[in-house]
């Protein structure tokens, strides 16, 4: 499997007592690596540190012998647990220097939200001498360029969405002339069912040396990715080596593939109902509104999506879908039957064109032997009908639900896809 | 402030390059450092490198000579491009066996799935000569334990829920006596309303070297997390500072604490409506869900909750919630009297005790000169009466809905604890 080489070497350093202490995720470094890996510039090398003057210090030196380039995030804030400035002069040997023109910054964003500047956010004006600011459009902390030998080392504040920003806005415009036009792509495929082994017997044909393509598995519960990374020095024989190697995926996964590059199993239905101009309602028990939140999430989803019941009292099963309390009597809530009549009850009461119904056991409590936890019944109906399926999902309720959720929007996916070609064969 | 000490230094590798390329966030390092940080055990340094031998190697090699530990997650998979074992068996250089037990436990868990063993997984059969294997319940994946010179290397696999069982079942177990009988202790408080540097002033005659308390501040969407850390050799005088300190936190912010410890907002609404013994409903608009996806995410909660309705369409504010047609024609749907008709409605047709509404403009688009994007009304209803308070929240679709969700739950809980305090003075 051919090895994507360094054009430049790129290091990250995460700052943060509350990454060392597990307390907070670290999405930033995931960001960082993301975009750079897009821009051509991977990362080399991935250092954490808690808010600590002198370890910072320490890695920064450390890094900056064997990189040129250093992107470190985090305790840039106002309080007095936030040193990476400090250490930024401690390595670079340029003492901190109130910043005129981040003194500026800090009133001009501080008076945005109708404050006076608290004492305490006057720190983050101090940067080492000679240091080159960074814009934060969104928030008081600048960011700032210091070098450190032949190393340039750019400091970024650790709030996500103000990192995000001036990663794209400053930094990586500032970075990409040192990509040296390498092609760099990725093909991402979502596939849904067989284990990571499987696919790799599956795929067997796809991963040998002289594809030029390089295969990778990677668990997205519960889903996994599959995917084709390819790299060359001019883009087309790079494109035209993806996509036959696409093409050979798409014919062994089929529709095991649920969704592939930056689309995802809810993209991918929202396209079909909008292709289709078919609208979807929703009745949910066990993913208590799971479902609802996945469809909502995007934009622009009124044009197809009605409305959706989180139905957890049987009362509300009764009143809001129209299940007849006899078969919840005799039937249980949770079964076949009451799968479909609440599909079929919330189709009939929106007048949604599909409806997509769950109920079951999501746990710990409420199993017996016949309906242990896990068990749940899933209904698709549309004009042509309503089917029920039943599964047995595992693992606690975090799990289950979420197994839940992806298998019903699949099975949704499916019917619509079915539906597109007995239409169009 | 007081730095916490290092009784044993211990380095963590993430090993994978769907960490590398910004594929995956790395939530094994988080789960790892927080669980051997409440052991006593904090991480001194984490290092994240991509699925390459020779640089998963020279990282070992690296952090060998000045950690007692690492404890390393990733690339013990089935596929080719799982090269962890490889290189350890670099670098300790034990060269890789077949390990009978391990073949014959991947046999084990294959054939507990029902499945033949697939060749791709006899691969994970192969450690490095003379490593102690680590069992794993979950998955093909065996763990191992090599020495490399006086550093003992833990290999644990990527797959979040296996490597986090291993961690507590076998590694921590391993480590404990190593922490040297010192207590570390942590109280967490989240916070909603003021800023971070507004805290630090508000908190400031809390960070003083002589308390024995550190402070810090994790901003924790949409809130704030307030942490006090105490450390000494004996377990009673850290208690008694660390309490001491919560509770002149506890008196300084008052309800803008939301949470503590291990409670969230969540917990803590259900803990107030279980001990009130009512119920709750609940009508979204622009939340989608995602207001009765947080009550159900909760194992009990039908103890409580009765129904959400999702009433995305105006048809379906109508005939699920009883809004009236001339009122939504009149006002909007984004208005306080469709968020009052809203939680009235769901109040009265579910026959709860507290109805919770919102509806607002989550964006991008839909926004009007009176009404732009992040306008949100959430209306609170109870026998008493009924609330609406108006919200202009900012930022993306995201985080609109999220701001929303939180905001509308904390509305909840500080009319949940008026009603606790009126009727207990």
């Amino acid at each position: 499997m051919p090895r994507i080489g360094l054009p430049m070497k790129v290091a990250v350093i995460s700052i943060g007592d509350e990454l060392m202490y597990g307390e907070t995720v670290d999405s930033n470094f995931t960001v960082i690596a993301g975009r750079l890996y897009d821009a051509g510039l991977p990362v080399a090398v991935h250092l954490t540190v808690g808010d600590d003057r002198e370890e910072i210090a320490r890695a920064l030196v450390y890094l900056a012998r064997e990189h040129e380039v250093i992107i470190a995030t985090g305790g840039l804030g106002p309080t007095s647990d936030d040193l990476t400035a400090a250490a930024a002069a401690e390595a670079s040997g340029c003492p901190l220097q109130l910043s005129g023109a981040a003194l500026e910054h800090i009133r001009q964003v501080a008076g945005r939200w109708g404050a006076e500047v608290p004492p305490a956010n006057e720190k983050q004006a101090l940067v080492p001498a000679g240091a080159t600011l960074i814009d934060n459009p969104d928030g008081t902390a600048c960011g700032f360029i210091v070098p450190l030998g032949r190393c340039r080392s750019i400091f970024l504040p650790g709030v996500p969405r103000e990192m995000a920003r001036m990663l794209s806005a400053s930094v990586l415009p500032l970075l990409a002339p040192m990509a040296g036009g390498k092609t760099y792509l990725t093909k991402v495929f979502m596939v849904f069912g067989p284990s990571e082994a499987e696919l790799e017997t599956l795929l067997a044909s796809l991963d040998s040396a002289d594809s030029g393509v390089s295969v990778a598995y990677c668990v997205a519960f519960p889903g996994i990715q599959v995917k084709l990374r390819a790299f060359g020095e001019s883009e087309p024989p790079v494109v035209s080596r993806l996509e036959s190697a696409a093409r050979l995926v798409r014919d062994i996964l089929g529709d095991r593939i649920v969704a592939e590059d930056g689309e995802s199993l809810d993209t991918v239905i929202a396209g079909l109902l909008r292709s289709r101009g078919e609208t979807l309602s929703l009745a949910e028990s066990c993913t208590g509104g799971l479902l609802a939140e996945r469809i909502t999430d995007l934009a622009g989803c009124s044009a197809y999506f009605l409305e959706g019941v989180v139905s957890y009292a049987n009362a509300a099963k009764e009143r809001l879908l129209g299940v007849s309390p006899l078969l919840l009597a005799e039937r249980g809530a949770v079964s076949a039957d009451v799968a479909i009549a609440m599909a079929e009850g919330s189709r009939r009461s929106s007048g949604s064109d599909h409806a997509l119904a769950v109920t079951g056991i999501a746990g710990p409590d409420g199993g017996t032997p016949e309906k242990p936890v896990g068990t749940v019944f899933i209904a698709v109906a549309d004009r042509d009908g309503c089917t029920a399926t039943r599964h047995q999902f595992t693992g606690d309720r975090h799990a289950i639900r979420s197994m839940t959720t992806f298998t019903a929007l699949n099975l949704l996916r499916l019917r619509l896809m079915k539906g597109k070609t007995e239409r169009h064969p």
